[in-house]
């Protein structure tokens, strides 16, 4: 983990950083000495580490709530560079969505084959962070929608650091067995209009978590529309699970 | 208005009433002197305006928000006689259920009866303890799930005064027309193993909603098992609406 950068505003500490070769960014309330839960965000298709929506939940997350947070660009997002391999699936993908193939089947199976990447890259930035003395070895969280839920779900089921996850704007049965394994506290996102998404398959993945606390909070409007109260709703939750 | 006994504990002004012949209670903040947002709470099916549940709200809502709250016996609930029209329905109901009919329909249907009955009811607590200064014509809001949620929906809909909602477990198409006229910020409670409401009915009624501000919270569980950090969301919830 090598350090690139080291800024401070309003009381957060923004640090970029590399492991190997993935770009993240970790951020900290300023003057932090001493260990804190931590909270992994994805980023959503097409985002990167530092997306608007990731800056205001990070930024919350620290000041609120003393957390430390960390992003990464996902692979062919970002500063990362293009993936011969994922560019190849995604092509094929249109071709047949053009000829009337389900359009979330094949996005959930894409997102499934990304996330045999991301999930150990993940958790190489977990070990990373967990080293430095004002983040530590506490309780992790994980955030993420959309595709920030593609890769999450099987990286929750996967990693036992983490403690309760924020997911959402996803469905789809490639996710469902992983989904099976994730037993943590799970607050699930689901817009009741999303136009990617069918609802039904939100549903089923919802029903799939084997978490005894899950709580599906639905709201009015398309894929990108969360309304501005729902992170309210995950700050409490995070605090409640990992504070 | 008659009131009918006046005790205090922790806090709590409890106020027990009559207004006609429909007993009924008031919680305010002791010493409470001004106007104050206020809540109606109806109560479930087999439960009274003191039931274990209705007192652990109305304790918060005063305590923690400083707002009013009143509850009321439904008809033949608590300390009303029993109503021979309703005994005659719920005996025919029984037989139909025991022949095959689906009791959620039936359910429903006899509730929206009762709610002939109630709106006025309620309209009425509404005018008469608006007129204290304790409580005054502030905000109000209503609160009810099962039975609360039944007789809830056609008075939230008639009612202009009632400015956010929280109600769930429940359903059914007895209940969509008047959710279709209900436009104010919603809170929908579903059990997603609820053994008495089927799913697709809790959907079809969170659906039927007109409110552009609604919000589906889905726990796993029975019917009687809404967990308690949802109470926690209540309060948010009127206390952003309301307070």
């Amino acid at each position: 983990m090598r350090f690139l950068s080291e800024t401070s505003s309003d009381g957060v500490r923004e640090q970029l950083f590399e492991l190997g070769e993935i770009p993240g960014v970790l951020w900290t309330p300023e003057g932090a000495l001493d260990a804190r839960p931590l909270v992994l965000m994805g980023h959503g298709g097409g985002q990167h580490k530092k997306a608007p929506g990731v800056l205001v939940r990070a930024r919350r997350f620290v000041t609120e709530l003393g957390f430390a947070v960390v992003a990464l660009d996902a692979p062919a997002h970002g500063d990362r560079p293009k993936v011969e391999e994922y560019d190849r699936i995604v092509t094929g993908n249109r071709a047949r969505i053009e000829a009337g193939a389900e359009p979330a089947e094949l996005i959930a199976g894409f997102q499934a084959r990304v996330a045999r990447q991301t999930v150990p890259e993940w958790r190489a930035a977990l070990d990373a962070v967990q080293q430095l003395d004002y983040v530590g070895a506490g309780g992790v969280g994980y955030w993420g929608v959309s595709l920030g839920c593609g890769l999450g779900v099987p990286f929750v089921a996967a990693e036992p650091r983490i403690r309760a996850a924020v997911l959402g704007l996803g469905g789809a049965p490639a996710s469902a067995e992983a989904a099976e394994a994730i037993t943590v506290p799970v607050e699930f996102l689901v817009q009741w209009d999303d136009e990617r998404v069918p609802r039904a398959q939100s549903m089923a993945l919802f029903d799939a978590f084997a978490s005894t606390e899950k709580t599906l909070h639905a709201n009015p409007g398309k894929h990108g529309e969360i309304p501005a109260f729902e992170l309210d709703s995950t700050l409490r939750f995070f605090s409640r699970h990992l504070g």
